[in-house]
């Protein structure tokens, strides 16, 4: 190429990247101007919610951050209700999970009564020194004061930008506003109200039949910072199931592991990940309180549902996201190291792109094993995408052929199924693709 | 808004996307023809290199996957010489690095001699079963016989697309032009014939005063896949130094993990990281024989500028780069903890779209130093971009203000300092922000 050419290649280039530019710019515009994109991998509409006796609900716009939407939520639980919760592991946890953990401990052995919530949107309270405690306190008794319940019985979720001071005010000015307003029906403006970086509202219920009927329904939000250590989003979840505290808390861990825990959008761990799960025994039935009660493992059943359901409607709103995979492990030496490997292929940037731009990269969950620290008999490993054979025994399998592999990729909901080849531990992780919108999410969300 | 308004802004919505798509490949085509996009970190040339006395390089064009360009790189070190080296811990290591593995351990004991290294870009000949180390022996043993080395003192690494069978046979059907060219002048085509997805060569040497000159110049690939656990890259570093093979592995070993080992561009692990260093001997010199030699610490002071220097090309070659991000850490509880906070801190995604966006987002920090899992105390993590103090006592500092954060993060190197509050562990890690381009690379790499 001689130099006049380049240069004319040159300064073509840098015309083209300036229109670029603009046009990334007027798109985004546009999309603010219809409210947003929408995931392509949203559901049609929010869910039809059953009601849940003894729960009622209400949203209003306080101000925190958003200036014309709703961003606080307030829920009341009826005398008689129990709260099981599990919450982020980080080390460096907002107050209000600080404040929620301290509840929930104090709570275990207290008898049932009234509970309250209050959530916001917009301000996170984390990495606030001691004025952050300061703050869930002042909300939590004036909400107290307003519902008339003790503030000991009340419990506080926030979630949005870390470092902060709440402006907790704007809160406790809403409060009888609030209350005034609770209602048995108000899951979609509940769901919405405690959204961020959300797409769509997210909702899901379960019936289950043990004497009657038991209605489980919850919302939840959580679409960036979204990986498995706990919760990883805000989800709130009612049932008038009568159970006993013990036994909903450990129901509560134990698919907590299963769901919430198996997915991941970007490997980031919030600090305020929080799921409430709250009963309020208003269903007509013997309450639940033993073990070995045949009914448990019923409502158990029902409850992981909604869990699931959430979980990956969460990972459906990853930031970004086109595409959801769902990675099964088998063979591992344990269910648990079957998990990490799952998570070292669901958080490789590398695997993620290659979904992205619908490419069958195999070599690149080869690569994910390896990393993941964990037992793997490379000369005994096979994958599969769906039910292609993709490889066996180490090596690309007789059978694939590249083009089935890209039209595979092609899809919306994709399975990658991995045998390792040492032992019998197995593992299903849920994750999305990574894409350009999610940088541009990202790099823009605070400024 | 209007149905109709609503109807037009989404037809606009559409017509934007579909130009911006076609835009996106107009440019795309442009840096093709200019020899693909240069990162805007690279240094201005590829380096003087010197000249190893007891060194002979060779690059040529195999043909392996890449139709113009060289691809194929021979080293000949001559009679006296030895080597040490260290490997990915990938459990699914490619064929070439278990090769080399066994050849180093096997040479540990054995006496000094003349090495020969052949290097191979395009085809990692990882995850490719048996056929994978007979392809391995197949080059070894042709490459020893052009030589006159026998193949237990060949060293093999291979970079590119994994779980395709190296077609070995182009290789060795260039050996005897690769022989006839070697040279002690070859540095920068070596350099070149490595790469993969670099956009420029990465060379570095230093000259040590010992009894005389000790001559150590090295050059490296790697852009992508990079996360410490070793090497991460392929790394050749030559020396005529004259030192005993046990002191130089275990100074290469101690020296990868405060270089090589500390860097990272994207948390994945290549499965054919490879660093190897080899010694000829050659300077003027009595050999360094002894650990309590004082001249091993000057030697070492040499081979740490190179290795480091090295690795920092790495991360400022990182697959769509604009800036260099040092993350130090500090009152840890060891500097092994302290590493893992950085390593949190660097790999993750929130952080590094937030330099990106050149958006001083001190929480996504706070974030990434709770999800590390090492201890820290919330009341007492300080932050500092360069010297700003941005928190302190786990709050924003009094003198923070935001328009200096971000007036920081516009520049091109950035340092940033986080004190954990709870040991005297500390450790300096290295990486890059991630950008769409990153996402271009990588969803296209292999179709």
């Amino acid at each position: 190429m001689g130099e006049t050419d380049r240069a004319a290649l040159e300064a073509r280039l840098a015309e083209r990247r300036a229109a670029l530019a603009d046009l990334s710019a007027e798109i985004a515009e546009i999309e603010a101007a219809l409210g947003g994109a929408v995931s392509p991998l949203a559901p049609d509409a929010f869910p039809e919610m059953p009601a849940v006796p003894g729960l009622r609900l209400a949203a209003g716009h306080a101000g925190v951050k958003y200036r014309d939407r709703d961003d606080v939520m307030l829920a009341e639980l009826a005398e008689g209700s129990v709260m099981a919760g599990t919450f982020t592991r980080s080390a460096t946890r907002a107050a209000p999970v600080l404040w929620c953990e301290e509840r929930l401990r104090a709570l275990a052995d207290a008898p049932s009564g009234r509970i309250g919530i209050v959530v916001n949107a917009g301000n996170a309270n984390a990495f606030t020194g001691a004025n952050g405690m300061a703050s869930v306190e002042a909300v939590m008794t004036a909400a107290g004061e307003a519902l008339g319940i003790e503030s000991g019985r009340m419990f506080m979720a926030s979630t949005g930008v870390i470092g902060e001071p709440l402006p907790h005010n704007r809160i406790t000015a809403k409060l009888a506003d609030l209350t005034e307003a609770l209602s048995e029906e108000a899951f979609p403006a509940a769901a919405r109200a405690i959204m961020t970086t959300d797409t769509f509202a997210k909702g899901a219920s379960a019936m289950v039949q043990l004497d009657g009927d038991v209605t489980i329904s919850g919302f939840a939000k959580g679409s960036g910072m979204i990986a498995p250590d706990m919760a990883t989003m805000l989800v709130f979840i009612f049932t008038d199931c009568a159970i006993a505290q013990p036994l909903l808390q450990a129901a509560v861990a134990r698919l907590t592991d299963l769901t919430f825990n198996a997915i991941t959008v970007d490997s980031d761990t919030s600090t305020s990940d929080t799921l409430l799960v709250g009963a309020t025994g208003r269903a007509e039935m013997e309450p639940i309180l033993e073990v070995d009660d045949p009914r448990l493992a019923a409502f158990e059943g029902g409850l992981r549902y909604v869990m699931q359901d959430l979980a990956l409607q969460v990972v459906r709103d990853g930031e970004g996201a086109t595409k959801q995979v769902e990675i099964t492990v088998t063979g591992a030496e344990s269910d648990l190291a079957a998990r990490r490997i799952g998570l070292a292929i669901a958080n490789s940037p590398l695997v993620k792109t290659a979904v992205a731009g619908e490419d069958p990269n195999w070599g690149r969950i080869v690569m994910a094993v390896g990393k993941s620290g964990e037992a793997a008999d490379r000369d005994q490993l096979s994958i599969r995408f769906g039910e292609i054979l993709v490889a066996e025994k180490g090596w690309v399998a007789a059978s694939y052929r590249e083009e089935d592999g890209a039209a595979y990729m092609r899809g919306e909901d994709l399975e990658i199924t991995v045998d390792v080849g040492v032992g019998t531990g197995e593992a299903t992780v849920w994750t999305c693709d990574l894409t350009k919108r999610y940088i541009e999410i990202n790099a823009d969300y605070r400024s």
